[in-house]
């Protein structure tokens, strides 16, 4: 089911409601997202930008708990890519919060999005069969 | 058109990119929030938890720059409403990134949503004319 | 010598000099403490506050580095106590920044430091021989 | 009494605990810095590296207090110089936290330290009389 990742929670992640504030999912969501880089293109360095990120909170997350986040390619375009994401307690299974990461190639020296080429594509699609 | 807020970008917020890393731009909107909560219902506390977060990103954000978080009603729903969000370079008036969230009025003491009351909805409807 | 962590560093800890950001380093140090209270003393919750934390920083970190934060007891008081830290490199041992923790005993619901108990006394000076 | 900068405690930077957690002081007095060598060396630009921060928390700060961060020049060095900070109730003057910095003079081109100049140290002495 895709690419994983644990984290635990740590305390400065937590706010004054005593649990997991909502700025810290995308912290998460943006360590998914290097894991998948890393793992779907082992030999490219600093070739994505976000172009949007999303989360759908369902439950709270708390202080030292073990997450597992689940990253997966839904969507592969032109220039970009749309991954999900499923934020869940890693013992229980529960569901805590979904995401959603559009990731556009982008070449840095010319600070300009680029077509994703044909072997990243097979990546990908590779990737979506994990 | 809406509340405002006015963030500088701080050092700490931006990246090994050298711009404003994504996360940050989260922790503004929260911002953003904050303060339309605190001047549109000016007695309730504590009284909402965000259900979802979206934000897109158009422009980079860099060190130092000052930006402008705009904030309006676009939907009031029975539990909920929805916020958007503009974030734009408070000197150019560039538009940088734009974001959504989706406020859940809340009960903290039972832990579960509850019904937006006509007065809240008043208060939400007056704000879309700010 | 004492208790270890390991840190994988994060993205959104570096900052535009493209090395972790100091701030991140005392989150670090926080979850060095957390695990450290949660090893000595097992059965006590959030019996703690931080007097004073202080880092010096001998190399940069950068991102994706895997660091190990060594801590332990270096001084007991009436109330409090001393921690040190040292962030080492994980696969190369080179020493990247140390810290240094006052940890005060605290009592929440009086809002009021304690004298640190005698079992409390015990099983700090046990840590101090890990 | 030195340079003065005000930040608004933001709702991410609170923890479980209800107050601020002690990393984001961190976050402050590095604002405080930035605000210092743009007033003091409004010509330098990124020449300055932290190699130690200390804060000592003398009481909580709470969410959406705005407090204060006075800082002072109190030693020049040879190719460094310290600063002190203290962190008050913009309201009520009451003081929250003091932290030191001590700040190198860094060459980030030759990666190395770089002795303060002659017109460095006048400008230091000129901000100890601000």
């Amino acid at each position: 089911m895709g690419q994983k990742i644990e984290v635990k929670v740590r305390f400065a992640e937590t706010d004054l409601l005593g649990h997991v504030n909502n700025a810290s999912y995308f912290v998460y969501l943006e360590e998914a997202r290097v894991e998948f880089f890393k793992t779907v293109f082992p030999e490219k360095k600093q070739s994505f930008v976000v172009a949007s990120v999303k989360c759908d909170f369902l439950r709270q997350a708390f202080f030292d708990q073990w997450l597992m986040i689940q990253t997966k390619v839904v969507k592969i375009g032109n220039k970009s890519f749309d991954l999900e994401h499923a934020i869940i307690d890693k013992n229980s299974g529960e569901l805590i919060a979904t995401g959603r990461s559009v990731v556009v190639h982008f070449n840095f020296e010319k600070q300009a999005s680029e077509t994703i080429t044909s072997e990243m594509r097979k990546q990908l699609e590779q990737a979506q069969h994990i």
